[in-house]
């Protein structure tokens, strides 16, 4: 349906119908209705490209945050505000919660508030060119990579840390200070995302102290709500009590998951030792402090908007960027 | 500006002009090029009134987020959500930091999102009429009340709690368990927020109990920052060492605040009671667990959208609801 279609219907000329849309006032009011009942009727929607044209260029960059309320991310948005107002551009923050599609909401976004770039966080890892085609601006994933899907690494940036080492360095602490049982808990060894990294990190920290692999001190929680923390810790003392550490891959979990222990008489670190990675603020307040690797979360933010803005303003290309956490000596292990 | 000057500055008809604007195949390229080129140097915006006609209805309901990052305001952000689309609507969800002005946000919002209503989340409790003139929509303020501003209440709704009742409930409790000298850690007594609200019923419950207010025992922290709590905590032991409970405003502030008295050699809650208000998720997992009076977070968001869509749909008027807390005993408070 275009202009003359909706001209030829009401029996007026196409600049009749062009009057009314731009609410023109020489137009009879027998002639306006006319045309706002087919316009309606049709649902015509018009051709918006010269109109704009009109409009200044944008200055937007859209950030779609996948997880609403994941403490780990306010000082991240808050970085990625700060670093697009000093580069001169305008934050547009989407939330979306942890089931919905980032890269469609991205898209849309892209569209209604006509983004130069966008940036992902909290994202899923496994992205294909063909899901990602319909954002048509670049963009980068903060937090995480697509270390299990298919995207040419020239087609999309990246800054995160490298789960798979960081774990690696994490569980090789405890082997050092001579934890050879040591359990993990994580969502899902084949989550495609961080648990299964961290978990990798995790076997292979194992596999070069000498360690053999026990399926019985790997715990799958599912999600990563606390809840599951403290059942996933249950479960596990269920199943054994001769571990002397737990890896846990998150922060959050980790905090619920030293609770359970406390609540079964076990004590932090005395009888087992606890580690996590992320560094969130509440691992700070626990009893003891926990000890972790503190994702560098204002850095995370800051390169993202960097590299972005370097592409939008021709100056680079896709690039990927790993960064290194930092570990924050807490109470939480000691040494057999 | 009007399509007619811009006719008139380029010597084209206003036809020639509206055909441009709408993209119009029958104009020539050099009247489409000097049209375009004027209504770019006057910034000229086309009045787009008679084109909305042509839209759908909007049923876009609004939620202006004061506080990214606020634990506790996702299990409300779900609930309002669930309950918008429930009752046919959609949550346009919109986050501001603790610094900017949701009033501003949320009249932008909703010119930009055609809002049908708006829900407001962690906003100010002082709005004046002439502030809230510019939202031109229905609105509900969810968690607070207007109780230090000048707004009629028929000209607004609420869901919250009673702020002054429920502290006032809490020191109570402790009074009722021998406590006399009961501190309170808050950001400020003057906000013209919760913790002003809070410490009335403080003083009150103080009163009834016959117990003299004693200055020294409350804590300005000047703001909500977990590390504040902490920090506050430290300040009241410089002070003092006679107090055996604490009143904390808030979940976040009393979890540090705990984590203080433990690195002090204190323990709760032997040596000191704590009790906070809000019920966040973090606090059910210190060790103890904090003794709180958990906010009914999805009812919040629920009766929120229930009186906004009443408004919407013409069935009913401005009303204020105050909501009660429960309480949840955790192993934070004892006798004296």
């Amino acid at each position: 349906m275009t202009i003359k279609d909706i001209a030829k219907k009401c029996g007026v000329s196409v600049s009749t119908v062009s009057r009314v849309l731009n609410d023109h006032p020489d137009v009879s009011a027998a002639n306006r209705e006319k045309v706002l009942s087919v316009v309606q009727e049709e649902h015509f929607v018009p051709n918006n490209s010269a109109r704009d044209l009109v409009k200044s260029p944008s200055d937007a960059i859209g950030l779609v945050v996948r997880g609403v309320g994941n403490p780990f991310f306010t000082d991240i948005i808050h970085a990625v505000e700060e670093a697009c107002e000093a580069a001169g551009y305008t934050m547009v923050l989407h939330q979306i919660r942890s089931g919905e599609d980032e890269l469609r909401a991205g898209a849309e976004l892209a569209r209604s508030k006509r983004l130069r770039g966008l940036i992902l966080l909290g994202g899923q890892f496994d992205y294909t060119p063909e899901r990602t085609a319909a954002l048509g601006i670049p963009f980068v994933c903060c937090t995480y990579t697509n270390s299990f899907g298919t995207l040419p690494s020239d087609t999309y940036s990246s800054v995160s840390i490298d789960d798979r080492k960081e774990a690696y360095k994490l569980v090789s602490l405890l082997t050092k200070q001579g934890h050879r049982k040591i359990a993990v808990i994580l969502d899902s060894i084949e989550d495609h995302s961080i648990s299964q990294l961290r978990y990798h990190g995790y076997c292979q920290a194992l596999s070069d102290s000498g360690i053999a692999l026990d399926p019985e001190l790997v715990v799958e929680t599912v999600s990563f709500e606390m809840t599951d923390g403290y059942t996933g810790m249950e479960k596990l003392m269920r199943r054994r009590d001769d571990f002397t550490a737990v890896f846990v891959v998150a922060d959050a979990l980790a905090v619920a998951a030293m609770k359970a222990l406390h609540d079964h008489g076990k004590r932090v670190p005395e009888d087992c030792s606890v580690v996590a990675i992320d560094g969130i603020e509440m691992s700070a307040y626990t009893v003891p402090t926990l000890t972790t690797l503190v994702q560098p979360r204002k850095e995370l933010g800051r390169e993202s908007v960097g590299i972005l803005v370097d592409m939008i303003e021709g100056r680079g290309k896709n690039r990927h960027l790993l960064l290194d956490t930092a570990i924050r000596m807490g109470g939480s292990i000691c040494s057999l």
